[in-house]
C-alpha cells in the first residue's frame, strides 16, 4: 500500500511527505478564501459531466447536495481545514468524498487543479473588479460633491511646487476625478481578459472525456473559453495586468494625499481635515496629523510591490504549470484589500476636507501668478509672446525689489519697463479675471467647470442606469 | 538686462545657469528624438491660432514654412542642436526665430512647454503602439506558420518541467500565439488613452486666448481632448500603462526564450537554431549558444525596470507639472526600442526552429505520459476517479520497478494491480491516442488544432483588410 | 471633556476617530508581534529614567513587574489585543496603566513612539540576522556535506544550458557555497548599522529630560548610539538595506533552484529527489514533482517585492517621522519568515539530493565537452590559441557530421583537419583528464576540491568556536 | 573553410550571423567604456602567461606594447570600434592580431571572455566606488559647511508636515549628513566584494594551464582570489549590491530633495536658492524653479529601476554563464553616472541654499512647537506624563479657540485647564529654549550641534589624513 494515504495523489509515493515541506507547500491558509468560487465551479463541472453522460443526475445531486453542505459548514465556522491536505480544492474534494462517499471521488473526471484554480481565481477576481469599479464610483461622486460646493473657490495652482496660476479649487478636484476616471476605464476594460473560462483545459493538454466546456462557460458566467490549454493553466496574465492596473491606480491616490497632506500642512493651511480623519502624536499634545492620507501614500509601495513580485514570478517561467505559481495569490489578494481599503479611506475623507477659502485665496494672490496674462495683454497689443514674456519677466523683477504684487506696481513703474502699458492692463491683473478667462474646454473658468461638472452629472446618471 | 540671455524664460533672472546644471537639466540629447512630432505640432498649432485670429495668415505661412525648413536640416543632419537650449522645443523655437524673426516669437502664444511636451510624446507613442501591434502580427504570422508544418509533431508536455501528457508541438506554438494576443489586445485598447490632446492646457490651467481645442484635435489625429488642464499636464499615465503593457509581453517573450534555451539544451536536443542565430565561445570550440533567446529573455529585466523606474517617478507627485517628469522620457523610448528589437528577435528566429521529430516523440513516449489516460480508461470502466488516480499510481511504481513505460507492461502485471483491466486498454496507451483524444476546444489533437489554425488564418485575413 | 478619551493622545480632539479609520490606521494585528522588544525597551527606558532621578526606584519596580506581568499574559495568550489602542505600544502601556495605575503613566517620560518603535525594530531585526546566520551556516554544512561524497563524481559543466566542459558535482556545490557566502557576510556587516540605538531621540528633536542615552544604549546591545534626532525616528535604511541583502540572497536560491528543477527533469535526469520532497498531481498520477524547489524559487518574487515596496515608501518622504513609515514592518516580517522558510527549506532539501552518478558522466561525454582541451593541447604544440581554436571547431563539425564524440575520432580523421596532432591527444581527450587537470585554486579538480574542502572545514571550526 | 570567418569562435560554424543578429547581441557600443580595464588585464594575464612559460619574454613585450598602442589609438579617437566583433574584448584582440600578427593569437591562452569580463568590470566598479566615495565626502563638506553657519538658526521641526517642535537648522542639515555616512560605509564595505579577481576560471572550470592566479591579483590590484570558477563567472552580486547601495543614496537624496521643494515652495519661503540652479518657465515669467532638485528627485526611479532590471536579470539564472548576463553592464553604468551627476548636483546646491532666517523663526514659533516642553514641565511639577500630555491637549484647544499661540495665553486661562500651572512655566514656552534643553547626545541644543560639529571635523581630518 502506498505510504501517503491522505494525500489525493499519494499512490505512487513510497515516503510520506517531510513535515516542514508539508507546512511549506501547502496554501490552504490563504486560498481558503476562494471556498465560495471553488464550490461554484464545481457544482457547475458536475452538471456538465452529468449533461455528457459521465455522471448520472443522482451522482450529479448527491455532488451538488455535498458541495452545498460543506459551503455551510465553511461559512457557520465549522470546517476543519488541514493543511494536510494542501489547498482549498483538496480541502473540499475530501469533505465531500467523508459526506457522500464514492460519488464524491468522480468529481474530479476530466479537470485538474491547474484548470481548476484558474477558474477559481478568476470568478473571483471578476467579482472584486466589480466591486473596486463601485467604489471607484463613490469615490468619484465624493469628489464631484466638494467640487460642486467649490466652483468659485480660488486657490493657487502650482507647477515645481512654486504659486504658478490662479485655479479653482473645484478645477482640481475635477483633475483627481479625471485620474480616476481612466483607472475605472483600465478596470473594466481587463475584465474581458479576466472572464475567460480555463475549465476544460484539465492538467495542460485537455482531456479525454467529451466534455462541454461552452456549458460551465455559460453558467459559470464567463464570457468567453480559452482557446489553448496549456496557454490557459499557464497564463497569469490577470494578476499581473490587475496589479499593474492597481498600481497607477495608486499612484494616482499617492498624488492626492501628497497633495492633501501638503494643503493641510500647519504654515500652508489651505484645508482643515476632521479629528476623525487626524490621529494624535504619543508625545507632542498639540498634533494632528493627516495619518489616513500618508497611509494610503504609504500603502503605494506595497501595491507596486506586489505588481513587482508577480511579475517575477512570471518571468522565464517555462509552460505549462510550475509550483511558482502558487505564489500568485498571497500578492493577488493583498492588492485587492489594499485598493478598496484606500479607495474607502479616500471616500470617507474627500467629504470631510473643509478648504480655507481665505488662505487659498490670500496665497492665489501672492508670488505673481498673474504674470501669463499680463505677457497675453501685450500680445494683444502686438508685441510678439517671446519679447512680452522677457518685458514681464522684469516686470516681475521690479514688483520683486519692490516686494509687491504685480496688482501694486504704479502705471508709471510697469511703463518703466515697456511703453505698452496702459490703465487696461489692470484688468487682467485679478486673479478672478485670470481664472474666467481660461474658459475653454479643460479650462479652469468657473463657467467651464460649471459645464464640465453638468456633463459628468449626466455620465453619472448613465451609470446609474445601466 | 537679464544675466541669461539665451534662455527664453531668462527675463526675470540675474544670475547665468551654472554650466553643470546646464548640463543635468537639458534633455535635448534624447528628447530631439521628437522632433517631428514637435514641428507637426506646432504647424497645427499655429494655424489653429490663425483660425481663431491670434496669428495672421501671412504669419501661419512664415512659421509653416520655417519649421518645414527646420525640419530638413534636421533630417540632413545640419541642424546645431545646442544644450544651452535646453530641449528639443527650445532649439526648435531658438532656430524658428533664427530663420524667421519676430513672427517665430509668436509661436509660443498659448501654450507651454507642458501641453507641448504632452502632445508630442502622445503622438509620438501611438505611432510607436501601432509598429508594435504590426510586428505582433508579423511574431504570430511566423508562429503559425511553423504551428502548420508541426500540427501532428508529438512532444512531451511538461508540467514542473516532468514529462506530463503528449502534445503536439503545434498546439504547444498556439499558446504562444494566445499570449501575444492579449498582449496585442491591450497595446491596442490603451492608444485610446494615448491619443487624448493636451494642447491647449498651457502651463496648467488653459490659456486666455480664445484657443479652438478641437482644430488641433482633428488636424492632429487625436481621438479625444482632455477634459481638465491640470490632469493634462501631470498624466503620464500612458507611459506607466505602456510600460506595464511591455512589460507582460516581456515576461511572455522570456517564457518562449526559457522554453527554447530548455529544448535546445544539448542533453535534451528537442530543436536545433541554426548557426546564424547562435553564437559562439572565445574559448570552447564547440559552443552554439542560444544568444538571442537569452539575450530576449535578459532584456525583460530593463523593461520591468523602466516600468519601475516610472512608478517611482511618479508616485507621490503633487500636481500640476514637476520637473521630475523629464525623467519619463528615457525609460519609454527605452522600453520600446527594447520591444520591437525583441519582438523582431522573435520573429526572425521562430522560423528557423527546427524541431528534431524523432527526438521529441522518443521523449514524448518516456516518463509514463499516458498515466492519465489510464485513470480515464479506468473511470470509463466504472471505477471513481479517485480511486483510478490510486490505481494507476501503483502501477506507474510497478513500471518504475521493471525500468519499463507503461505501454510494455504485460497484461497480467496490469491485472496484479487491479482487476479491471483488459486488452482494450493498450488502445489508450500510445501517446497518438492520448492526443487525438484531447480533440476539444482548447484541447491538443491535430484535428483541434487544425481548425484552430484555420479560425487564426480567418482572423489574420480580417486583419489585414481592416 | 475631549471626545476621544481611549486614545493617549485624545485631549486635543473633539470628535473620534471614524470606525473605519480606526481599523485602516491601526497596526497591532502585525506589530504586536514585537511585543517582547517592546517591553524589554520599556524597561531599561524605565530603569534610566530611575537612574537620572525622573523616576524613583519604586516607581521603576512597579513599572519592571507590570511589564513583566504583561509578557506573561501576552505569552498565555490572555492579553486583549484592542484595534482602539492602534498598537502594540499604547496597547501594552494601557494595559501597564490598569495594573498599576498613575505610576504607568509615567513610563512614556522623555520618548516618543518614533523612536520607541524604532527601538523595538532594531533589536527585533538584530535577533533575526542571528538567526538568519545561522541558518546559512546550516545550509553550507549540507552542501559540504554533500560535496564531500562527489568529489569525483563527473557531470557536464554548462554555459548557455549547453554542455560545456566537464567538472565535478562537488566543484559546482562549492559554487553554491560561496553564493551565501557572500550573503553571510553581508547580513553581518549590516548588522552594525541595525544595532544602532535611537532611544532618546523622542519624537524628532530629543528631549527636555537629563536623559541617559549610553545607559539604554548598553543595556539593550546595541552597538552604538545614534548621533542625531531626526535621523534616529526617520531612518528607514536598516528595512531597506535588509531586504535588498535578503534579496540577493533569494535570487542565489532561485538560481540553485532552476539547476535543481532542471537536473530532475525527467528526460535529463541527474538527480533524484526523495518522494518526501515532491508533491503529485490530482490528475496525472505519474507525477512527482520538485515543488519544494518550485517554492524557493517563485518566493524570489515577494522578497523582491517588499524591497520594492520599502523603496517606494521611502522615496521623496520629508523628515522626520510621517505615518507612511507603519508600511514598514509587514514587508520586512514577510521578507523575514521567508528568508528563513526558503533556507530551511534548502538546507532540508539538499542532503536528499541523490546524483544519478551514471547518467552524469554519461552526459559529462557528451557534446565534445573537452574541445577546449584539445585547442590548449594544440597550443601547447606551438600553435598560436586562435588558431588552435578555429581548428578544434573543424574537428568538431567533423565529429558532428559523423555523429561521434571527439575521442570517437581516428587520428587519420584527425590528422585531416591538421597535420600537428599525435597519438598523445588522446590524452586529453577524456572528461577525467579534463577536471584533473584543472588543478589551481578555484579549478574544478578533484584534487582542488578536497583542498578546498579542507579550507571549508577548518572555516567552519573556527566559526564554531567564536 | 568556415563560414564566418571575421567571428574569433567562427571554426565550427556553417552560416554567417544573420545582420539583425549582429547588432542585437553586440555590446561593443556600451562596453567599449571599460576598454582601459580590458588593457590592463591583458597585459597582466600576459605577464603571468609568461612567467609560467606559456609565453616568451619577447612575445609579452610584443602584446605589451600592442595593446598600449591601442589604447593610445582608442584615447586619440582614431579605433576602428566594429559591431561585427561583438565586444570590446574581441575589438581589441582582433587589432592586437592586426597590428602584432601571430603572436596576438597567444593572448587569449588560458582565459575566456566569461572570466575576463567579469575582471575588467570589477576593475571598473571598484574605481567608481572610490569616485562616489570621494564625492560622498565632498557633498559632507559642503552640508557641514552650510551647518556650522547655521548651529543658532531656529527652524520649525515636522512631522507629517505639520510643525511639531522647533529645531535648529544645522541639525536638521547634520541629519542629512548622518544619511549619507551610512551610504558611505556601505558602498566601501562592498568593495571587499568587488576586488575579488576572478581571473584564471575560464569558462567556467578553470583552465589546464598552469597558470599563477595570485600573481594577477596582486597585479591588478585586486584583494583576493575568486574560490570557485563556476562562481566566478556566474556571480554578479556586485552589480546588485552596489545597485541596491546607490538606490539606497539616491532615496536619501530624494528625500532631501523633496524638503528643498517644499522649504522654497512660494507660500512657504524658508529658503531661496540662487538663479544658477533654477529654471524658468517658457510660458510663466514669474517662475523660478528649483529643478535641480526636481531632477534628483526624479532620478531615483532609474536607479531603483536598475537594480530591478538587474535583481530580474539573475533571479532563475542556471551556472555558470549565460548570455543575459551581457545585459548587465548598461543598467550598471548608467547607475554609476546618475549617483555620480546627482551627488554633485548636491554638492553644488547645497552652499547655494540661503535660509530665510527671519521666516524660519515666523514659522517655528507657529503651531504650539512647545507644547510638548508644556508637558514636560508638568512632570517635572508632578504630574504623571499621560496626564500631562492630556491637559496640554486641553491647553492647545483653548489657544487654537483663541487663535493665539501658547505664549500667548495668560496664566488664569492656563490655571483654567490646570491648577498646577505659575509664571515659571513660561520659561519653557520659547522656542529658544526649546532647542537648548534638548542638550543631550543626538539632541537638536545649539551646544550639541557645535560639539558634534567638531566631531565630525576631526573625523574629516582623519579620513583626509587616510
Amino acid at each position: 500500500m502506498s505510504a501517503d494515504t491522505t494525500k489525493m495523489w499519494g499512490g505512487r509515493f513510497s515516503e510520506s511527505t517531510n513535515e516542514f515541506v508539508q507546512r511549506f507547500t501547502a496554501s490552504v491558509d490563504f486560498d481558503k478564501r476562494l471556498y465560495a468560487y471553488d464550490i461554484q465551479g464545481s457544482k457547475q463541472h458536475a452538471s456538465m459531466l452529468t449533461k455528457v453522460g459521465v455522471l448520472t443526475q443522482d451522482e450529479c445531486n448527491e455532488i451538488t447536495n455535498g458541495l452545498a453542505a460543506i459551503q455551510v459548514e465553511i461559512e457557520e465556522g465549522k470546517f476543519q481545514w488541514s493543511q494536510e491536505l494542501e489547498d482549498v480544492h483538496m480541502n473540499i474534494e475530501a469533505r465531500l468524498i467523508e459526506l457522500i462517499g464514492d460519488t464524491g471521488r468522480k468529481l474530479h473526471t476530466g479537470r485538474s487543479r491547474n484548470d481548476q484554480v484558474a477558474t477559481d481565481i478568476r470568478l473571483w477576481l471578476s467579482d472584486q473588479i466589480d466591486s473596486i469599479v463601485q467604489q471607484i464610483d463613490d469615490c468619484q461622486h465624493a469628489i464631484v460633491a466638494l467640487a460642486k460646493e467649490n466652483v468659485a473657490t480660488i486657490m493657487p495652482g502650482f507647477t515645481h511646487l512654486q504659486s504658478a496660476q490662479p485655479i479653482t479649487f473645484a478645477h482640481h478636484l475635477l483633475a483627481w476625478f479625471e485620474m480616476i476616471e481612466r483607472d475605472r476605464t483600465r478596470m473594466l476594460e481587463q475584465k474581458e481578459r479576466v472572464l475567460v473560462s480555463p475549465l476544460g483545459s484539465a492538467a495542460l493538454a485537455g482531456t479525454s472525456y467529451p466534455i462541454d466546456r461552452e456549458f460551465t462557460r455559460a453558467e459559470l458566467g464567463f464570457t468567453t473559453t480559452s482557446r489553448n490549454s496549456l496557454d490557459a493553466v499557464s497564463d497569469r496574465d490577470f494578476a499581473m495586468e490587475f496589479s499593474s492596473t492597481s498600481s497607477i491606480l495608486l499612484v494616482h491616490l499617492s498624488r492626492w494625499c501628497e497633495e492633501i497632506v501638503f494643503w493641510n500642512s500647519s504654515p500652508i493651511g489651505m484645508i482643515t481635515l476632521p479629528d476623525s480623519f487626524c490621529t494624535g502624536s504619543s508625545i507632542m499634545p498639540q498634533k494632528r496629523n493627516p495619518d489616513v492620507a500618508e497611509l494610503v501614500r504609504g500603502k503605494t509601495g506595497r501595491v507596486v510591490g506586489n505588481l513587482n513580485a508577480l511579475l517575477l514570478l512570471m518571468k522565464s517561467q517555462p509552460l505549462a504549470y510550475n509550483r511558482d505559481n502558487q505564489e500568485d495569490k498571497e500578492p493577488l489578494f493583498d492588492t485587492v484589500d489594499t485598493v478598496c481599503d484606500c479607495l474607502l479611506a479616500m471616500t470617507s475623507l474627500i467629504p470631510e476636507i473643509v478648504p480655507n477659502v481665505d488662505r487659498m485665496l490670500e496665497l492665489a494672490r501672492t508670488g505673481y501668478p498673474t504674470a501669463t496674462d499680463l505677457a497675453d495683454w501685450l500680445v494683444r497689443n502686438g508685441i510678439p509672446f517671446r519679447e512680452s514674456h522677457e518685458i514681464v519677466g522684469k516686470v516681475v523683477a521690479l514688483a520683486e525689489s519692490k516686494s509687491c504684487e504685480l496688482v501694486d506696481l504704479k502705471l508709471d513703474e510697469l511703463r518703466s519697463v515697456h511703453s505698452a502699458f496702459d490703465e487696461t492692463v489692470y484688468q487682467v491683473l485679478s486673479v478672478e479675471s485670470s481664472v474666467n478667462a481660461r474658459n475653454h474646454v479643460g479650462g479652469t473658468a468657473p463657467d467651464t467647470v460649471t459645464a464640465e461638472l453638468a456633463r459628468i452629472t449626466k455620465l453619472f446618471g448613465a451609470r446609474a442606469e445601466s
